[in-house]
């Protein structure tokens, strides 16, 4: 039996958003947490961090009680600020992020401010997690938080589960019933992508501004990757990691000849 | 002997930047370059999308000529807009990113929105390259700009140089006097970091906020890597692709049992 862990939780769609509160009412569970988010909605930030700006952060009170940090700032700058400064007193076992209201699959997780949260941990070298389920309608978390702390507790009590130093996993929820779910596949990034486009519209000055719409190309039809296997109601874990070398192409052009 | 290419030139140091104006400078020197770039300075901004708000875009001039479309977004958002809506009609061959007023090397290339416009112009499909200057300090882009164009100029034209689709090249040129530079060399991203630190501040009502400082933590020293690279004065490219999946540990864990 392993000590009660300490858990930073942060996300990106703000503090007061339900994802993160039913997250931390189950991790309180087992866990000792503390929360530092930002204070608004920062989704699709990819890893922003604030340098040009000083921060701003205040505390968040629920229901009469002391809720966590809020951050004016990015994903990224709440789990620094919380792990170097707010709780630098705290020696972190994990940080979760999430659960963020969108699924964060294939191409999204190069946008995902979820993600980057975890990246941001996984960084200061405390093994991360990033939780997502994968639907925009407005739905109770409150199964999915159980789900989603049930996979955390058991990543960290399995002694066949190792997490060390660098992990960073990437966590998809399907959204449905949970009798429908499937089980847990340990997943790849899918190479599935946006078809994007323009909109364009008048403001009430006749002035045009441009709304980014697209869809979703489906290039993945395995299990092995993560937008198939939540399609298929399984949830998925995919293990990520932020060295953003290509080998394949740097064995490839490594001896390009470039005389200047 | 290739046909003249049509190159999209952005940044993150925004539109009136001179690292942008000497690249593009350069460039048309040998290729058809249209300019689409933020409107505002966007440093650090990872691969930020705007999706909660539209863009607004304009018609950006210098010295009484047209020089681009600025747009107040993103780089990855001005890459978008620049490739599905603004020159939509133009086959482009080649994406372009700069040039950067600091280097974006090791960890730094997750938190660039340099690289970030060039991924998003991979994602499109279009080659994509980042260039960036090793140097905060004020300094003369006409020299910088000149070896990016020749070595972009070579990529284009060299029959031994393939790109294709998905390529996506960050160089990092180091800011020294043209003679001392030794070379070009193909590399990989440095596992260098930040040490990072908050600096505590009032404001003139005595309300605290917080700066972020910090030291890079040199743990590369092979010029196999970006960062030694260009502190050995070498010229840095290094392949990157946005497939997040850490393989490694991927065939580590996918034999995990979790049962929920």
């Amino acid at each position: 039996m392993k000590n009660k862990p300490n858990i930073l939780v942060s996300n990106d769609d703000g503090i007061e958003a339900p994802g993160i509160q039913g997250l931390v009412e189950e991790l309180k569970k087992f866990a000792n947490v503390y929360v530092c988010a930002p204070y608004r909605q920062q989704s699709a930030v990819g890893h922003s961090i604030t340098i040009f700006y000083p921060l701003r952060a205040y505390e968040h009170y629920m229901n009469g009680e002391l809720f966590g940090m809020a951050v004016e700032g990015t994903p990224a700058d709440a789990v620094k600020i919380g792990v170097l400064f707010f709780f630098k007193d705290v020696k972190f076992d994990l940080i979760v992020s999430g659960i963020n209201h969108g699924a964060n699959t294939a191409i999204n997780i190069i946008y995902s401010g979820t993600v980057s949260a975890a990246t941001e941990g996984a960084i200061l070298g405390i093994p991360s997690i990033a939780v997502s389920l994968t639907t925009f309608k407005k739905v109770d978390f409150t199964v999915p938080s159980k789900i989603a702390a049930k996979i955390i507790k058991k990543i960290w009590e399995d002694e066949n589960i190792k997490i060390h130093h660098g992990t960073l996993l990437n966590i998809n929820i399907p959204s449905v019933e949970e009798n429908e779910i499937k089980g847990v596949k340990i997943t790849k990034q899918g190479s599935s992508y946006w078809e994007d486009a323009f909109e364009v519209r008048s403001d009430p000055t006749g002035r045009e501004y441009y709304w980014l719409t697209g869809k979703m190309v489906i290039k993945d039809n395995s299990t092995e990757f993560d937008i198939t296997a939540v399609s298929e109601n399984y949830i998925s874990i995919t293990p990520l990691h932020f060295n953003l070398t290509d080998n394949e192409a740097y064995l490839e052009i490594k001896d390009w000849k470039i005389e200047l």
